[in-house]
């Protein structure tokens, strides 16, 4: 028995398809999305697109790209390809089965931007949760960081951006992992859920080749002290077309 | 001619020389001495104190503290001195002459705590101002921030902290470098100037063999939209003893 159903993006009118009993997307996909960089018809890559969330949402910000996404997952990658399908997007996002170590070899050409969403815990980290597809999608069973960032800058050219969402408690690690592999860190964004709370999480755009030196943007803040979403993510949601 | 003047802290009576034709403390040194961690009867190396400004400050937080300070330019050594002796506490604070490189060879014990207001500016980074002292405090010509970590690192215990404010574009190679010498980043908090403005400087804390794990915490936001002060600036500058 699956738990799917079809949740509409309000987005140009995409729609994708979930199971509640394998891994959602949730509001990271939807910052890192906005966040990163897209230039004119950018060739993109989506290493553990889980879903499909990121390159329907990075479509729907730009109708020029193309996007190369994999998914190691057999039912996340049939979910994801089968929104795809329901969009009407085959010439725009072809989904590719495999894991994201392997990209290199299952990806076709250079691209400009790399995105991921990738696990947040190390595989020691704290208790594994029973379900499977979580855990796959939680914790770096089946990809460390250090991984991705072999892959990503394998399919980046030169002056291309690797875009990514992670915990903001390792930012050190994932900084000195970048830097290790010529991926340098350039724009880096705290996310804190109030403004007088700490982040837990961090959106880092980081150059293949690049030179040292860190823009760190503003904080972004989710809610306001009564709760609410702040203007800014409100408009994140409801973002219009940039092209 | 000397441009000297007696400044009042605002603190516990404490009393500043500065002069005006060297470098001045500012706004960096006051959240410095906020943000770093103190325990009781703590041991603290300041390396390059300038005018004295961080064992003052930190000894109005606390009174049951010893400082060692190093200076290396000859006219704020003197300065820093004069305002020890001037407060009246040469048996709390001892300022010594020297470069930060050969500080484990000038300063006695090991160390609870090391604080550091660097040069943030690379050696060959944009153009040097023609005063020698404000090149000396502005630019790593006579210590990097790497030499300044192998410095704290031999100064201090295990699971001491090493507390210093640097540029947040040098974010990245600052995580890099503290980790290459076990100081590892533990308490992280951005400095903006306003609460939609980059963040132009970091304050951080790293504790000597510590265990991987940042806490990012929340912005310091510098002024308000309208320019004034924000409640929580104010309050650093006009902080109660703790004691």
């Amino acid at each position: 028995m699956t738990m799917e159903r079809i949740d509409d993006l309000q987005l140009k009118g995409l729609r994708i398809i979930q199971d509640s009993d394998l891994f959602c997307f949730g509001t990271d996909a939807v910052l890192l999305a906005d966040f990163a960089h897209l230039c004119r018809r950018a060739r993109v890559a989506d290493l553990g697109t889980g879903t499909g969330i990121l390159p329907l949402l990075l479509f729907g910000r730009r109708e020029d790209i193309t996007v190369q996404a994999i998914e190691l997952q057999d039912e996340l990658f049939a979910l994801a390809r089968r929104s795809v399908d329901m969009n009407g997007l085959g010439n725009n996002i072809q989904i590719v089965h495999g894991n994201i170590k392997a990209a290199r070899a299952l990806l076709d050409g250079v691209f400009d931007t790399v995105v991921s969403n990738p696990p947040y815990e190390q595989e020691n980290a704290g208790i594994h949760s029973g379900n499977e597809s979580h855990r796959i999608a939680r914790f770096e069973v089946a990809v460390t960081f250090e991984e991705l960032c072999v892959s990503a800058r394998e399919l980046l050219r030169s002056g291309g951006r690797f875009e990514c969402i992670h915990r903001s408690s390792r930012s050190a690690e994932l900084f000195t992992t970048l830097k290790k592999h010529g991926l340098e860190p350039k724009d880096v964004r705290f996310i804190h859920s109030f403004a007088h709370s700490p982040s837990a999480q961090v959106l880092i755009s980081a150059v293949k080749d690049g030179r040292e030196g860190i823009n760190v943007m503003p904080p972004l803040i989710v809610h306001n002290d009564d709760g609410t979403e702040t203007a800014e993510v409100r408009k994140i949601y409801h973002r219009e077309n940039e092209e």
